[in-house]
């Protein structure tokens, strides 16, 4: 008997039984969800399943005894216009549930590879490559505090039948029947096999799902409500535990190259008149560029780190000099906000990603996870030491959807800042740069050291390269990194 | 002379003196920018005249002169397709700046109005009722801190052409020619006429435009400068006076009618076997309605108030069982976090508002500007007393849109208040409901009813109407909430 016959022998519960547990379960859920109000995790139940198997009518019911100030669904239709070009998975990152709240979605990230498979839409190979992303996807969710629980209902390919007839039967509920349900019947056996796959990489990746028997209206509800209990409260009785760097499946990174920083001339250097005349020979072929790259529908990712005065806001500026305001959008990263704070450190660098053909610049970034969280001891080592796999992950899937990614690290010695400091601290208008927090960052200037070494090393990706930029002459600096921009784009236009 | 012979007389500056000012002005204004970073207000600049004038450069020159991460700019193409059927004005206010930031506004609100005017699109009322919106608008900005900047950059005809011409004679440049920019030539003198009714509306308003000779290239963009560090500084300078109820043009709201709520019989209620029997009816048909309102793209924004207790969550919960998870969503509104502390208060509340065909149901809502941000003292007079106006303005303008609007206020009692309250500190699973804050709010009851009683008389509005629910008997009041709402939608469906 395979998994799927299993469920279907699931024991179905009479209606008076439904009955019987109904009011305790609501009361519980309830419950829960206030005390789940304080707690530093949110709970995303994915769906899954046939078609008719009572996925919405079981979300439906669960929105309608739970506190809806604490739960929300998110359903998503195959055209999402509002996406405007950005990545798959950029819909569910930005509908991720704050903490102390509960996410339900319906046709999510399973819903386009299963069908999209079943109908022969995409090979073998492209389901593969769908199903590791989605690992990777549910793994940094769970590994950060989500509560990840997965529901897939069934039902037999006869009473699948059944139940679409009897939706076509009357016109009140006709328009309820998804346009492709027949032809995604008619294709039912494939559709099985792709569900076995699925839920057999979720088991392997310790991310498995609840399987229930769709047949039994009452019952299947109150199971999934059962579930839903269950999970959230084992998740309240015990505190999690923060996984750290999985080595296993994870190839993909460079191999770790220690002490390139210390490889780099930091003497380079450029003459005012040169600098003068390359960049705005540069700037010109940007603009160029990055027309056509817009044309194309081809969207960019620039990263500026760099130590405090290594020069990241001069060199932007020579950068954005050279595009058209209406093409980029320039994201200062500062200390995360409380509703920052509340969701996956993720979150906020996906919410920002740039429409098609548009240019987002990152001052400063998500490698704040493996800099300033790791040396201040904001992040715990596990968080940290998981964030290189993660930041490599998400940097790839941007760069697969076609993307371009590149990061710049500017790089100046501890005499070349000491200077830059008292300079700011001497010019009125430059005052403002310089802050106490400089001083203190300073003191750690070692501890950045070996963590700036240990990010170049780790997240160094071919599609997503560290160009690193002595950062002395500013000159010089500045037009390296329109060089390398130039560069990236010349290789997509 | 008209204005537009006056703006083409502007002295010109000269390359020289040009390079002369650019220094002071561009150190001038990176330092305005930090002064305002601390400051209580943002600033919003619009851009509007003819094409080719020099709109582009001025913004990308304003770019990349400032400090990048306090200036963003927002240019918006006629098919917005992220805006899923939400009003004009949604991608305004979602865009707009913070306090302490620069927004520059390109083909912004003034574009498509002139536009589809000079091209015959839209009626002589149309247009004007267009300019109305426009100027509730920009008003309710400048009222609550915004410091608006208006820059209309103009060319005459011949100048204009050779612009074009100019543009066309090269493939580096051609592309840069707007899909239209030689019809709307053709229609020049239209889009005078056009472009005088806005500036006179706008001097009427007093938030008159900024005229500048668009003729001379280097000229034209030092102005605009000059002229943002001119407004910045005189802004920064003297502290804004916040402006009391305007009692002049606004004349569509209803007659105050007082004591409304004293003439509501609280007695109301429903037996249960009833409440049952005509729930599940109305939850049914709401089903259908609901359906038809999402296959006409129909959206509806839900409004509910009442007292602390009064039985807002458990009404909320009632309709939304009679709704698909998928096509609503509960908005609980709660103390503004410091991000919506840094914009207009109604920012929030924009930025939730429904895609075409769903529900948004908000569980209190910006009518917090005139309870209890009025009775605590958060705003201040000027504040809440203009905000009837506004929220009325607000209001209609989603009607106008074609959404359906409608707002409950649930009206109990003191002595059922306090007996609930007595039920929720008793009964556990209900005590997280009730809080400090309730007893204190309790305390100021009468001041919450003179408030409420001056919100009803002067916010109910034929399209946006207040249903007043007694709601001592939870049973009668859920089942008049669901009534009213299938009432909205039959209207409409």
């Amino acid at each position: 008997m395979n998994r799927w016959e299993e469920t279907l022998e699931q024991p179905s519960l009479g209606k008076e039984e439904v009955k019987r547990l109904e009011p305790g379960l609501r009361q519980e859920l309830i419950e829960l969800q206030q005390q789940m109000r304080t707690e530093k995790f949110s709970v995303v139940v994915v769906f899954a399943g046939v078609d008719g198997a009572g996925k919405h009518e079981t979300v439906n019911l669960l929105n309608s005894w739970m506190d809806p100030r604490g739960i929300h669904t998110h359903a998503y239709t195959s055209a999402e216009e509002a996406d405007a070009g950005r990545p798959r998975f950029w819909k569910y990152w930005n509908d991720q549930p704050a903490h102390g709240q509960i996410g339900l979605f319906l046709s999510a990230w399973y819903s386009r590879p299963l069908v999209d498979w079943a109908r022969r839409k995409i090979t073998d190979a492209e389901f593969e490559a769908k199903l590791k992303e989605i690992e990777a996807f549910e793994r940094t969710l769970a590994d950060n505090g989500v509560l990840l629980v997965k529901v897939w209902m069934h039902l037999d390919k006869v009473a699948q039948r059944k139940r679409l007839e009897e939706l076509a039967s009357s016109p009140k509920t006709e328009w309820q029947i998804k346009p492709g349900a027949w032809e995604n019947w008619g294709n039912y056996r494939r559709f099985m096999t792709a569900s076995d796959r699925i839920v057999e990489a979720s088991e392997k990746a310790g991310r498995p799902w609840f399987l229930v028997n769709g047949k039994r209206k009452h019952g299947r509800q109150v199971r999934v409500a059962a579930h839903l209990r269950d999970s959230i409260q084992a998740r309240l009785s015990k505190a999690p535990v923060s996984k750290g760097l999985a080595k296993s499946a994870w190839t993909r990174r460079m191999k770790p190259k220690r002490g390139t920083l210390a490889a780099l001339d930091l003497n380079a250097s450029l003459e005012k008149e040169a600098y003068k005349k390359k960049l705005k020979k540069l700037q010109r072929e940007l603009y160029q560029l990055q027309h056509q790259a817009e044309v194309k529908g081809i969207s960019t990712v620039l990263v500026f780190e760099g130590q405090d005065a290594a020069g990241k806001g001069g060199a932007i500026r020579r950068l954005v000099q050279g595009l058209d305001a209406r093409q980029y959008r320039v994201t200062p990263i500062a200390a995360p906000t409380p509703e920052e704070l509340s969701q996956h450190y993720l979150w906020r660098f996906w919410k920002q990603l740039p429409k098609a053909g548009q240019v987002a610049i990152f001052d400063r970034s998500w490698y704040g996870r493996v800099l300033v969280e790791r040396v201040e001891g904001f992040a715990d080592d596990a968080a940290w030491q998981r964030a290189y796999q993660e930041i490599c992950e998400f940097e790839s899937s941007l760069a697969d959807h076609g993307m371009v990614v590149c990061k710049f690290w500017i790089q100046i010695d501890k005499a070349t800042q000491l200077q830059r400091f008292k300079d700011r601290e001497n010019t009125p208008y430059k005052r403002w740069k310089i802050t106490d927090e400089d001083w203190r960052n300073r003191k750690k200037w070692n501890a950045y050291d070996v963590a700036v070494d240990d990010m170049l090393a780790l997240t160094h990706l071919p599609e997503a390269p560290w160009v690193l930029v002595p950062g002395t002459d500013k000159y010089h600096a500045r037009i390296q990194v329109l060089h390398a921009v130039c560069k990236q784009l010349r290789k997509v236009v």
